[in-house]
């Protein structure tokens, strides 16, 4: 979804530090559909990074930047052990050999953006995690991340390529339909009444936690390629700037825009399972060195979920 | 180094645990000698736990402990990218790998001791580094390390393995001949005049190190082996407890001894380049989680070179 979002948006500025965009490859599971409107060449691949070779072969026509994005999710890299590492840790290393190999052929040196996840975290937590808090993951989705910011900052260190690590807010309002996803009510109780469906609501309203629009996932991803990483140093990764608010707060930024009838079709069905594993997770973050690096993300929900009206909705809520 | 004397003692105490110690698998990557006056079965393996099918095949056999020592030390691994990744990383995750594979066929969870570093943390550093501290290694070794702990963590969270990391201090005395290593010094210096051997000095009396001796680190290994890992959580590594000292303690200690002649045989020759390597070193942590889980180290300098000159030297210091 991000990524989608992400190639609309180069398109859309037609360039990246200056440099035109002039070719894409876009390299997913299932075959990328191709953006609209682009004069460049774009080539879509429907591959599995972790295959022999897959790698190798998209490195081959050497880009000057590359986004590495999310692959297995946390749940399911929970429930198939195999398949989370597989994706998302070998996944990520054989891309990054494949940079190195190549540069061993002639100079290359990437810019790499990989998309890390708040996830690296884990208990105890203090109330505000800093950027240099320890990683202690507590899914094994949040180790392949943790893993990948530490080569990501190794193969930068050696020289390989030129990375950087973003920790990603839990993004709201996703647009499509509710998944099985634990964290998806929190975009459920927003986007579904906004179109007059029902939403269930399985924990308590004064659940804080941590957020960014799609649109800000997006500019995130944008910044980090155009930032000079010399501003980094050894600490390659860092935290993405976000909202820190309570579920009770996005309601009501929903009763602000779409009114008391909006709010109604929330169905509180607490569910202990997820009121248990929400409970675990971070609340608030101290994102100053990524906004003193000039990432920016909302402020309140109001414009959380006005990026989602406007780009979602053709800026209108329906009748 | 410190696997042969673990042999030794783990031979010497005959349980772990209160269970007998009946057999014995050691692997090295030239075939390890058998430990003298061991009743029970031995097996001596020159293999690669890279390699394809070796971890398998020596997990095959189901051992109820598994001590996981380094492998290619932090000057090889940062001179030879590719073999400090295929033997401390794939090397780790193949033994991680083989153990969950084992219990899929047939219930399995072994204890497994895996030795991690000091390398993990990297600058900036505080005085005092806490067992807490966020990781951003400097080397490649490093790295390798913690990415290991982090393996560490989630394989036993998920129930595959009871694993615990333990980061060692930078050991002193080593026993043997100087190596090339670039901390080979801190040893050089007490080693060598304490047989009568000139040793040079690269750096200034000032420099602060964190220390433990082999024994100490053999103790450790022990003591991690019987531990009852509940007391962990989710945190499975550890830093070790060591002595903060200066190699002006070293010196003195030395003097106390063997008397100034000794001293007068360390042969000051300042180089730049280690000057500036171990300006980023860690000099001292706080261990007090590992101490109070009952692991203990020297507090002097005295009792580390006590400490050899009974183990290697035969309780006399050459005349």
């Amino acid at each position: 979804m991000v990524g989608r979002k992400l190639v609309e948006a180069l398109v859309a500025r037609g360039e990246v530090s200056g440099k035109p965009v002039e070719r894409l490859t876009l390299a997913d599971i299932v075959e990328p559909a191709a953006p609209a409107g682009f004069a460049g060449k774009v080539s879509t691949v429907a591959t599995d990074l972790s295959d022999d070779g897959v790698a190798a072969g998209l490195v081959a026509e050497r880009p000057d930047l590359i986004f590495h994005l999310a692959a297995i999710v946390s749940g399911e890299a929970e429930a198939d052990f195999e398949k989370g590492y597989r994706i998302n840790l070998d996944g990520t290393r054989e891309l990054l050999e494949a940079i190195r190999l190549e540069g061993k052929r002639a100079p290359y040196k990437p810019k790499l953006v990989f998309t890390s996840s708040i996830a690296v975290y884990g208990e105890p937590l203090p109330a505000i995690i800093g950027d240099t808090h320890h990683h202690t993951p507590l899914t094994s989705y949040g180790t392949q991340k943790a893993i990948g910011e530490l080569l990501l900052a190794d193969y930068s260190r050696r020289g390989f390529l030129d990375g950087i690590g973003i920790r990603l807010p839990t993004i709201v309002i996703r647009p499509g339909r509710p998944n099985k996803a634990a964290s998806g009510f929190f975009s459920n109780i927003l986007r579904e009444p906004l179109s007059g469906i029902e939403a269930i609501l399985p924990v308590d309203d004064s659940v804080r936690h941590w957020f960014a629009s799609p649109r800000a996932a997006v500019g995130f991803l944008l910044h980090a390629a155009e930032l000079d990483t010399s501003a980094l140093g050894s600490k390659r990764s860092l935290t993405m700037p976000g909202l820190s608010a309570t579920v009770g707060e996005e309601i009501e930024a929903l009763r602000r825009f779409a009114g008391e009838n909006a709010v109604k079709l929330i169905r509180r069905q607490p569910d202990e399972a997820i009121i248990k594993m929400v409970g675990g997770w971070p609340q608030n973050f101290d994102a100053s060195r990524a906004i003193s690096l000039g990432f920016k993300a909302e402020t309140s929900f109001d414009e959380i979920v006005r990026a989602h009206v406007e780009d979602e909705l053709g800026g209108v809520l329906p009748a």
